[in-house]
């Protein structure tokens, strides 16, 4: 019933809680399986696969897959290999990020290049994305494989484009798009998708689970983007500034960009090429993206894609796991706040 | 009949090119599936994975799939698709093995990492490691993916096991031989294995093609570490000394240090730890190796498991595929004379 969908901007302080508690003992059940499939004889691979997977992360794309099994009113237990599945391809895609972006600190935390250097995290993400595809072959849902094997090459397709982007002041809204779909969305959407294939619904369904899953990908994505140019980000376990001084093209310097003056102008592309990173400079950054209502602006277009995450959820029946999956797009793009 | 199989030690000059002939219509096909699975929208993907694939290697990998299928009679076509999953496996592996080692050149060329840098060589291996899971997806065989998932994350492990046995002096021949058949064998093993799969033979078949690229792969890797120690390699395309310098404990290190006195200990202890990395020390090195047999018993270890690799044919008719198939180790084997 579509009309008990949720509108963006209620009253109440939106929170992942209702989804947490949606899950948790089938969390419980993904996180045994995680800690059991990361292990290895050789030390330092639960060691630093460890470092991340229990550095305080929300499990949020195998939260995706659990709530959407409920959601569907899935009973098996297929879907608790395959979450696990799906955390390992992201905590590998985080691995090899940290060591391309040369990143220091995530969550809060120093990343594992820092301790352990940048080849065994190459080698470490190599190893979980291996044992991703081998939980995944367990399943032996060739369907379920064809989803996260394309999700796996579309990830690596947005990271090389990102990385073709990065510095390059003539980047626009489109390709911008395109890559975050591809480097963040498309796992989100695979993660739900994947629920109503083991679930066997019909085809409309695993498309409104995918079509979910991607755009509140793609909202979250938009809000981490924007947060770079809050300077009180610190709740987020991520240093503001980070995308700024790495020169990353995201939404907020486009559109201050394309909004500003020749001045402007001649700021970012000093900025995005290196020439401008010190503090000072992010300083300036975050007023200029202010001045230009770039951020606000990019949370606008984080909350369109909000409400269609919500509204591609109209076909289900209401009640606990469909709310608990409004709220947590309500709570994506409310972080902001 | 097993009376035809070869003894290593033959009279003629063994070559490749009686399996590279067996194979050519077919590898014409696979190289055509690489050319196209390794495209994309993003024009450094098939720039970066070119420049590899392009790169003068002998296609090794897939030629044991395509050998494999011939020895067996098989008449299908999914072989093709698999041998390209293989290969790119492979290539995904160089480009991260380059990354870790801080290669420059392989196969006489500038390495990707030095032309596009580390991170387009992370990435753009993960889009190939994506690739190839998408490859054996689209063939669907679930036992085929099992074998080469678990091939993937065993590579991934062996070169974790590798990584944290550089500059440990104290390291055995029995870790050795377990990072070698890790790294390198597994692979070997899973592409001639597969090959069994498809063409639905019994498991004995399976087991002994298995054992057939195993040995062959871990002579292989004995006699590419012996010749790091033999001074005129160049034929090979690599720089003699590279695992010398980068202090990789190969089997001739292994075997020279275990022989040596304390002189000795006390040198390969400097080498090993990157005291003495000069061309001075390469030579004395080579010396070292030289008077100690361990490049010529390194070898012997290299015929042993070359020998097993023919043996292991036994069970398979004899012909042109068989003969191929030995006449591939007598040249593995036969490389360093």
């Amino acid at each position: 019933m579509s009309a008990t969908v949720h509108r963006l901007g209620g009253k109440h302080a939106p929170s992942l809680d209702p989804m947490m508690a949606l899950v948790a003992p089938d969390m419980n059940l993904v996180n045994t399986i995680i800690l059991d499939r990361m292990q290895s004889d050789i030390p330092l691979i639960p060691e630093l696969a460890g470092h991340l997977i229990a550095g305080g992360g929300k499990r949020m794309r195998p939260m995706l897959t659990l709530a959407s099994a409920k959601l569907l009113g899935y009973a098996g237990n297929r879907h608790h290999r395959l979450a696990a599945a799906v955390e390992f391809l992201h905590t590998a895609t985080l691995l090899h990020d940290d060591v391309v972006d040369s990143s220091d600190l995530r969550r809060g935390r120093r990343t594992a290049n820092i301790i352990w250097g940048n080849p065994a995290s190459v080698l470490v993400g190599d190893f979980l994305f291996s044992r991703s595809f081998e939980l995944m072959v367990e399943d032996g849902s060739v369907k379920v494989l064809k989803i996260l094997a394309n999700a796996s090459a579309v990830i690596a397709e947005g990271e090389v484009n990102q990385l073709t982007a990065v510095r390059r002041i003539d980047l626009g809204e489109e390709r911008y798009l395109d890559i975050i779909d591809a480097k963040t969305a498309s796992l989100f959407a695979a993660a739900c998708r994947i629920a109503a294939v083991v679930a066997e619904r019909p085809e409309a369904e695993e498309v409104a689970l995918d079509a979910y899953g991607r755009n509140l990908g793609i909202a979250f994505q938009l809000v981490d983007d924007a947060l770079d140019y809050v300077s009180d980000a610190g709740t987020m376990g991520k240093e503001a500034g980070d995308d700024f001084r790495e020169g990353k093209m995201t939404l907020p310097v486009i559109l201050a960009r394309s909004r500003g003056d020749a001045d402007a102008r001649a700021f970012w592309k000093d900025a995005m090429e290196g020439r401008r990173n010190q503090d000072s400079d992010l300083a300036e950054a975050i007023d200029r993206v202010r001045a230009t209502r770039a951020v606000d602006d990019t949370l606008a277009r984080a909350r369109h894609y909000g409400q269609r995450a919500i509204d591609a959820l109209g076909m289900f029946t209401d009640g606990a796991a469909r709310q608990a999956m409004v709220e947590a797009v309500e709570f994506a793009v409310a972080r902001a706040y």
